[in-house]
């Protein structure tokens, strides 16, 4: 099997490869060759080693003219499409965000259904598609009103993904990640960093800032859960998952009170007292206009797994970015 | 003020021209020009003696480069954007449906914003939004889950609409129009037809054929209450609408046995008579995934008026395009 990733050098494009590529397999049918494209290369020697006798690092802008005809001339059968510019910089620039979220995945799905040959595409999507106002808990058939220009492009590609499934030129499933929680690396300026930065700076001794009130609550899944729900729509067939193929994906709903309970109990309360409260208005104001709690009945009956409790949100991040030590 | 019609030449675009013409202002602000732009000809000679001081008729491909830059370049105050290929269309050529009804749309908003007057933008959309299955009434809240590729690249371009407008590009609303009945003219291949043409051609003394169930359920509005809701819509605030600018109409929601009956109060028996059923398993399953029911809370709390029977929308035919006479 042939697998191609886009945007593989992001976040989650690094850890769903790293899966792969030690499991060598997808739901049985054993992994011969990846391709791993992005804007910038994959960081290739950690792959040295794998075992996946084949792996191909490809660079290019996606919508660029030809590229995506480049990576559907590679025959995958299962593509992941995570590539695109994040949520913030979509907003600042109107332009990059549309030719990049937007005009990028239509140029990938063109070139492979010219190409014929129909592979799965697994679309990493956004609750991001979802504005305010919401009921107490987001329903399956609930509309798409972005509010930002990033949600309108994901849910613009979520129709074109599903029109490209029904006409069978490819064999499609879009999943609408959640929050993901602890994000790794740096402190960055989005909006929703705090999230991760209030369990992920504490943790490494350094003191973090909440910019919102202990009453906030929002909808969290870990990155393992986020490269878990990825393979776990690879194996979904058309009959299971209907004429409806973008899904909500299941989390952790609670409270930042709740998150900070979680640190106390999984690291102590001294690591949880490194939280400063300091309320920051525009912040609020962006974070009200996300979605609380997502229901998620379909994606749950279809056996998409998240984490039980924020605890364990807490401890996957220790296990996987902090070699299990927290600093004291 | 300057009005611009993109599909001026299509049945509704004709219509609202007319009554542009006539009543020489829109929401009490005179209208002294008019740009009517279409892949055809509009007719022009309806319009010589109708006291627009300005009338242009615009003929080019909207999607074509430079077209939409021509548009935006004539600065309309007010644009009703009608301009598309129909259903069926759509559905047999993949390629036009999304040149024309996606990026002509997104041609024409670009170039609008690239022109930096922000006009009004009225977007005729459709139910075809909708895919079932749906809930006995569909809520202003429902998920688009179109289930053609014009049902698709109408909700795509809704979704273009709201970014836009929110960004302040546009003013925008979306209005989605439920089948137009009694459309005039021949009848056609489309799936819908036969809902017009059980009432238009034993009317004219001809022989219908009726391919579905009596219990078959719609919702309908005539082409009058079309230009009714684009005429509203154009002056609706920003305050008014709120973030949500995308509108499901309302219409009369009844049986093909009610409309049945309305023909024969309005007509007489002898006319309903000249429907003959003859079942027909493909349209039949066609028209067994559209809506049957649109709640269009918002738009009736909004002030949009559909017919309050169908024996008005009957009426409405018969005045408008037998002037008064059925055929005997």
């Amino acid at each position: 099997m042939h697998i191609l990733i886009t945007g593989a050098a992001g976040m989650i494009g690094r850890k769903l490869t790293e899966r792969l590529v030690k499991e060598r397999a997808l739901h049985g049918r054993p992994i011969d060759r990846l391709s791993l494209h992005d804007v910038v290369p994959f960081p290739a020697e950690a792959l040295k080693a794998s075992g996946v006798s084949k792996c191909d690092v490809l660079v290019g802008d996606l919508p660029a003219a030809g590229e995506a005809d480049k990576l559907a001339a590679v025959r995958p059968d299962v593509i992941f499409h995570l590539a695109g510019v994040v949520s913030g910089e979509a907003e600042l620039d109107f332009d990059k965000g549309y030719r990049v979220n937007l005009d990028g995945t239509r140029a990938l799905l063109e070139a492979i259904r010219k190409a014929g040959r129909h592979p799965k595409v697994v679309f990493s999507s956004s609750i991001a598609v979802y504005g305010a106002p919401f009921p107490p808990a987001i329903p399956d058939d609930f509309h798409l009103t972005p509010l930002t220009s990033y949600g309108t492009q994901k849910a613009i590609c979520e129709l074109l993904l599903a029109d490209y499934h029904r006409r069978n030129f490819i064999d499609g499933v879009g999943i609408r990640l959640p929050t993901i929680c602890v994000r790794p690396g740096k402190p960055n300026k989005a909006a929703s960093g705090f999230f991760s930065g209030i369990i992920r700076e504490p943790l490494a001794g350094q003191e973090a800032v909440l910019p919102v009130a202990d009453t906030v609550r929002h909808t969290h899944a870990s990155p393992r859960a986020a490269v878990g729900f990825l393979i776990h729509a690879a194996g979904l067939t058309r009959e299971q998952l209907g004429a409806r193929i973008n899904l909500a994906m299941p989390g952790v709903c609670c409270t930042v009170a709740e998150q900070i309970a979680a640190l106390a109990r999984v690291a102590g309360s001294e690591v949880a007292a490194r939280i400063r409260r300091e309320p920051d208005e525009l912040i609020m104001r962006i974070v009200g206009g996300w979605p609380e709690r997502i229901a998620a009945r379909r994606a749950l009956a279809l056996g998409f797994k998240a984490e039980g409790s924020f605890d364990e949100i807490v401890k996957i991040h220790i296990d996987e970015e902090l070699n299990g030590q927290v600093a004291a």
